[in-house]
């Protein structure tokens, strides 16, 4: 097999001199020029370079770096020069790498990261780590970090108390412009670093505004917060869901929200950078559930990504020999005509891959809620409709090669019709099966098509044999 | 069809009832209730009614109410309530929808609203009209606004010149914070509505630096701006792709970066919220180009949707006429061994399966860097593993099945085989494909899932009936 390997490596590096100059063109990505120099300098034991060029890596690069190594390589990183790599180093790794590597640490130098790093960004490298780490690192920080830890952690998974910083800035609606510059003058020190708005609040912190920093930095010192606040706010319960809070945010292109607890009280602020993490995991979540796989695997070993994987090849093992009794119900009919073996793939394939396309755009329109009761009935019947038009048209040109490939124009009409009747069939349950199980509150990008592709095959098989038997035999 | 299609829907009310629980939950999202009161009170002829209801709409949930209404309540909408929409409501709209309902008003009239927007906003605007409308829409606009668009209209499509706002905040490095404040509050007028930075410029408008407003609000008004500036700023070249650009943002978590022009001169900004549209597109393309979509067609018409999936279905066509070919070459022994056909979806299906799954993941890594030239030896020689190790497995299940369901333990060891070699393939090409096209500049959401299936069914096929030829036959 390493031969065969090597000659396929050699394509792949003849085309590599121009996807160089590409790579080169995007200056915000480490390029694999940049990984192999300090891997080589790593293997050739030059330390003073490695640790001068992790220094002059961004928290992102120095991630990538640590993401493209190989096992050893990033062992090596890690126990030579672990000290190089930044506290936020570590939260922009990917969540599996991350747990890996954190749980290789001793826990107080773990605790030593966390003290480091924002609180939003604290909570969710804390949340990556397997129990027991987590609590012997939780020991191991100081007594403020550790309650707000603790709290954070009581929020649900995947909710906005998990994705919230607790630093924001706030201020009583009765101050002017002028008191609150010179407030924020003031306390420069404790304020979080980057911050797009500053919230209104009563005495007993209930938000009543907002006013972003654009707005106040140009008023007059002079003038009221109560006059210049804006009142459309959007203040987001701790325990909403982060997808909610996500496309909240994208619909109503707002940088920053304030987060309330039950009482609507404010506890703290949501910015636009987290939720952008948030829009990109959950549209690649999608995409690989619909392809069968639960999250990105690539950083996962051969074994615990094989695990992973197999439940799902599972489950369509199991359709796959229900397709196949299907078939087995009309050997006779094989038998007779062995035609239909090698044509009745075909009619399943199609119906497959058409079902398959109504299904792409049913599960992405229901996760942006363009998709709804008050549309769905329009959306299957016109998927029904697609599915009568492109079925129509396949059936003549799959007809009449197969009529003519096999001289049996009875042939051609047989899998016409059964073409027209899984495509329709493919059109309408692509867009009937999400609908329903986001109707019965599961997630339709994870089940929809393996229920689908049992619908087609299924189908398929049985009108065309079907069909068959009845005008052929 | 009516009847059995009004119990589907049957089936779909009864669980109406927690959905609508649900959505209330939701309060950032057009209810479907609100949607269809809107609608009733246009049905009966309620104007004052629906007047008042869509005033009420922030720009982002009327786009929801024409997206969802029927065709002819949109047209109903517009014809009497055209007024009634904010500019900003069409700019929220599905590109689809927005050429449609554009090109049926006068071009005057479609000028008055892109002058409302903001510069960004306009030229999506403008970029979805087709070439005529587009011509005298630009005719009917005033000449700063007209100039501004042409220019803009000169960039490639989907560039970071596109993607820009003309409107900015840029300071001479040698003011004061106090200085800058004193501008800001004099040529309010004038400045962008919402900011998060102010950039720093030499005489010649190149770029030197950038500062947060949330770094400015709290400097003392004798600071110099020269000590304040951050340095480490990301200038993005106008004809740079916005995705790259929106890969740039997410890394770096900025909120605004300056646009330059080949001279490096500032010419324009880009802000985060525009950037969360783009990061949201390009995942649901990827995963609309996986499943054979090219763009989401919800809102297109059953014609136009038969149409553009039809090419895709096309190929599908050609390649499973190729496998078909396969079987046709194995006629002989599949009528001797009628089990064969049973059986031999179940080898190309899982094949398909597995590699779809390696695929996913690939193409995914692929978008966002994290598969490259460094570590695709790697990855490939992984999924080799992963489909090791997974023929194996379902060798035997499937193997064992076979062998009892027909009575034939050879049967069972060839389809085992097959199914290895099968999982294998599948596995390593589910992997390499993506990576060749990318390398060879190709998108690899869009042409690697037909190269996959074609390459899992023609060996599956392959595998199994070849090897029951020598040993069963």
């Amino acid at each position: 097999m390493t031969e065969d390997d090597d000659k396929l490596f050699d394509v792949l590096r003849q085309g590599a001199s121009e996807a160089d100059e590409q790579e080169e063109e995007n200056p915000f990505v480490l390029s694999d020029q940049h990984i192999e120099d300090i891997l080589e300098a790593l293997h050739s034991g030059y330390d003073d370079v490695v640790i001068q060029k992790i220094a002059d890596l961004s928290p992102a690069e120095a991630a990538d770096l640590l993401e493209k190594a190989s096992e050893e390589d990033r062992e090596l990183l890690l126990t030579r020069h672990a000290v190089a790599f930044s506290a936020e180093t570590y939260s922009e790794l990917d969540p599996h790498l991350q747990n890996q590597m954190l749980s290789k640490m001793p826990p107080r130098y773990v605790a030593a990261i966390i003290s480091e790093l924002d609180s939003d960004d604290a909570l969710s490298l804390v949340e990556s780590l397997d129990e027991d780490l987590r609590k012997s690192v939780i020991h191991n920080l100081s007594a403020s970090t550790r309650l707000a830890l603790v709290e954070g952690l009581s929020y649900p998974e995947y909710s906005a108390g998990r994705l919230m910083q607790r630093e924001f800035v706030a201020i009583p609606q009765f101050w002017t412009v002028g008191k609150t510059i010179d407030y924020l003058r003031a306390a420069s020190e404790d304020l979080p670093d980057y911050f797009y708005d500053i919230f209104v609040i009563t005495p007993t912190y209930r938000v009543v505004g907002e006013i972003p920093l654009s707005r106040i930095i140009r008023a007059r010192r002079s003038e009221k917060i109560d006059h210049l606040k804006l009142e459309d706010i959007h203040p987001v319960p701790a325990t909403m869901n982060q997808e909610e809070v996500a496309q909240m945010f994208r619909r109503e292109d707002i940088t920053s929200a304030p987060v309330v607890d039950e009482e609507d009280r404010l506890i703290g602020m949501i910015t636009i950078d987290d939720v952008v993490d948030v829009i990109d995991e959950e549209a690649q979540e999608d995409m690989l559930h619909l392809s069968g796989v639960g999250e990105s695997d690539l950083y996962h070993a051969v074994i615990s990504t094989a695990s992973s994987r197999f439940r799902w090849l599972f489950i369509n093992l199991f359709t796959a020999m229900l397709a196949a009794t299907v078939i087995s119900l009309f050997s006779g009919t094989i038998e007779k005509l062995v035609a239909l073996a090698v044509l009745m793939p075909v009619v399943a394939g199609m119906g497959g891959n058409a079902g398959t396309q109504a299904l792409a755009v049913a599960v992405r329109s229901l996760a942006t809620n363009e998709l709804s009761r008050v549309n769905e009935r329009r959306v299957l019947l016109k998927e029904v409709g697609v599915g009568a038009i492109n079925g129509l048209l396949f059936a003549v040109m799959i007809g009449v090669t197969a009529g003519l490939w096999f001289q049996n124009p009875m042939l051609g009409c047989v899998i016409g019709a059964a073409m027209i009747i899984n495509l329709i069939t493919a059109g309408f349950f692509g867009a009937f099966i999400p609908i329903v199980l986001d109707r019965i509150g599961a997630d339709p990008a994870v089940a929809s098509s393996v229920f689908l592709t049992t619908m087609t095959d299924i189908v398929g098989f049985f009108a065309f044999l079907g069909l068959a038997t009845i005008f052929l035999i």
